[in-house]
């Protein structure tokens, strides 16, 4: 058996866009608009200054920096934009391998469309690319990155990056397969801000944004990478997750089925583990039998791969010490779908997490394991409400809306954008962004119309 | 017990120039004099051109980058000043934590001190905070970094980088924790490199660097990390290795104990497992008994922690693939040593890999597993030559020339500077730049010292 790193270059090196069924690309598209809406109203958020003042040392260049006037080299474009597309936690996941691929692989191929002027179709095919490579290698080890103590999608992300960023730049399947030999050294990304609510989740997409364009950029210079670096005796895998990883796998169906298409969208800006959860209040909520002050307790049914992420330690669970904290608390999410009329931006606030009513509602939601759970496969939700009159409520999810089991109309993904791309840009530019992205296939350079996202 | 990233910060933040012995400081400036050297005779390797490549796409930034006429950010500049001083693989390396500190912060302390026209006493200071920081994480895990696949300089520099880059920038100590907890999700680097020669070790101190110096931009603009991106649940150490790792029992004797000056100096452009068999070679022929062609065969007796790095598998450390690669080869490097006048970096070269003679006296290298060595306290030498007339002659060495254990004169270190830096610099600007460093304490601005190392 080659290397996995062999047969995702050589894969990935042959790739066209005709190779890639329409509804594919089409729905790759969309999830660049989705990304970028992200991204123009996570650019409002507390942790961009430092990402900023990160700008001001890395020199000018020629790509976008979303919402702000700044431009710079690919590789911190990449990573500033990837930091602000995932800083709200309102970006898509693939549930399998536990990824936030577009956070990544977004910013990777727009920096590079922008600095190479791609077509769109060679940008779409690039980001394909990355997103099959990406996902089937957190596939691979499924829960087992996050069991312990990796972040899949920081994990994960290099290689995805390494693959979309070199066929931005046109490397053959040498180049590609050096690019993740390189990569494999660059991976990297824990789970311990769950501790205290601090930030460095929201910069893992953009770091390993820019490891893979240096990666590739590096490969296209020449510089050399192990052919094994992901599954040798020495790997990435097998260090990570000490023992050995079968990438080959889940190579088989490579070409025929599209991971690409399997990731969920959000509707919530928080912890997609939640989701379903949040899905099944709401379910009850418009059934017209749940209000918030007739709530005795809810207990929350969890897989056991789950608990350590959403509901553990319980105490800064039920007291989320940071607005960026709440976003990983089950009984706060809870709390809020009940007491607000939407889980929306607003939820995860300095003054909701202040909220006295919310902080109460918050500590009536326990939970116990759910032994029988499909989680990774999917993210379910189930949930026992108790009303203070003595009846019980009960909703279950078997996944969350916005995924493949659940999917929704592109219309919702659409509104999702507006919402999140007027927080930055005023109506026209909006407009302009949304058909320029979605008719991105017949683009012959993208420059302008990812410089629509520059601010300032 | 607080977590270790605080005490590191505490420490670090308060550190100042008098708390370092002046024999602490003198030979930290002649370190970042032996690092300089090496990059400057690195920078005429074959990794150059790609590193350059990425410089390109980097952008313009006040930032050195030795023997080049390009400057840049301090991140891309360290990344490429780092891949430089350790692409010979003649750096120094401290042996209980089996790190290439310098490697790793010299570039990182020599970016900012110029970028932010820093004294000599600053950047000193900051150079010592991070040898002991990062040296203190590898010593806290002896040996199991490598054991599991883990490089153990790419695994902890980005520690010590961050602990200078942040001095640098003068971070206190809620900064220095952040840029701590910020750089336990970039942290990485794996071994694999050993299955086929390629380079990108060779990039692992530069990448460290890179990653050390953004966490700290990043925590001086309010960027936060987790307290415990180390040793907690979900930190670093626990991930990476996967068991607690108790870094804080290293950390009692910080100020007092200077884990700086324990580096060796190596004076064969190699793997450091090596030398000690290349001195007990030396040393036979110095006696008069030894000639190559007398050679029957040579076992050597190897620490089990060595093997798998310069001993398997057999057939590739008999036959190296790449320049590189043989400088991961104990039968090379001690067919080299019987063979040549001197193992300099001519001997690592693609002539050598094919040379008829040289290969044939490396296949009469073989090895047997040493069980009673103290590595990786020491990296010992132990070879039994048996000669054709019959006659055995063995040598021992507990630890190579150039290490605590064996020091040597700081004259054999500025010899080996000159050599190296002849290679890139003509004489004036080698003996400007020789005593620039060594009287750096009194600089009150490096800047102009640092960018004695420009070329073209």
């Amino acid at each position: 058996m080659p290397p996995a790193a062999r047969l995702l270059a050589e894969w990935a090196a042959r790739l066209r866009p005709d190779d890639i069924p329409v509804t594919v690309r089409e729905n790759a598209a969309l999830r660049v608009l989705d990304t970028l809406g992200c991204a123009l109203a996570g650019a409002r958020e507390d942790h961009v200054p430092a990402l900023l003042a990160l700008l001001e040392r890395s020199g000018e260049g020629p790509c976008t920096v979303v919402g702000s006037a700044l431009t710079s080299g690919p590789a911190p474009a990449a990573l500033v934009n990837g930091a602000m597309a995932h800083g709200l936690d309102f970006d898509d996941t693939h549930a399998d391998s536990i990824c936030h691929a577009s956070a990544v692989l977004v910013p990777t191929v727009l920096a590079l469309a922008e600095s190479e002027h791609l077509t769109g179709q060679a940008a779409l095919t690039a980001l394909v690319a990355g997103y099959e490579t990406m996902i089937r290698i957190g596939m691979a080890a499924p829960g087992r990155f996050h069991a312990r103590g990796w972040h899949a999608t920081a994990a994960c992300g290099p290689f995805g990056a390494a693959v979309t960023a070199g066929k931005c730049l046109g490397l053959a399947e040498d180049g590609l397969m050096a690019a993740l030999g390189i990569a494999a050294s660059m991976a990297s990304g824990v789970m311990e801000f769950l501790e205290d609510g601090s930030w460095v989740k929201r910069l893992h997409p953009g770091w390993a944004a820019q490891s893979g364009i240096q990666a590739a950029i590096l490969a296209k210079g020449g510089f050399t990478g192990p052919a094994t670096g992901l599954d040798g005796r020495f790997g990435f895998l097998r260090a990570a997750l000490g023992e050995a990883v079968d990438v080959g796998k889940r190579l088989d169906d490579l070409g025929h089925e599209w991971e690409t298409v399997r990731s969920s969208f959000k509707l919530y800006p928080c912890c997609h583990l939640s989701h379903a959860y949040l899905d099944a209040i709401t379910r009850l909520k418009r059934m017209g039998d749940l209000r918030a002050e007739e709530v005795e307790d809810i207990e929350c049914l969890v897989p056991a791969g789950e608990a350590p992420i959403i509901c553990e330690p319980v105490e800064a669970k039920l007291r989320p010490r940071t607005p960026y904290d709440a976003k990983f608390s089950l009984p706060f999410g809870i709390a809020a779908a009940l007491a607000r009329e939407r889980v929306d931006i607003g939820v995860f606030s300095q003054e909701s997490i202040g909220d006295a009513n919310l902080l109460a509602l918050t500590a009536r939601v326990r939970y116990t394991i759910d032994p029988d759970s499909a989680f990774p496969r999917t993210f379910p939700g189930w949930v026992r409400v108790r009303l203070k009159d003595g009846r019980t409520l009960e909703a279950r999810e078997e996944s969350q809306r916005g995924g493949p089991d659940r999917p929704i109309a592109p219309d919702e993904v659409l509104a999702k954008f507006r919402d999140n791309a007027a927080q930055a840009l005023p109506p026209l530019r909006v407009a302009a962004l949304e058909s320029g992205i979605l008719g991105m296939e017949s683009a012959v350079d993208l420059h302008s119309t990812i410089a629509l996202c520059r601010g300032g």
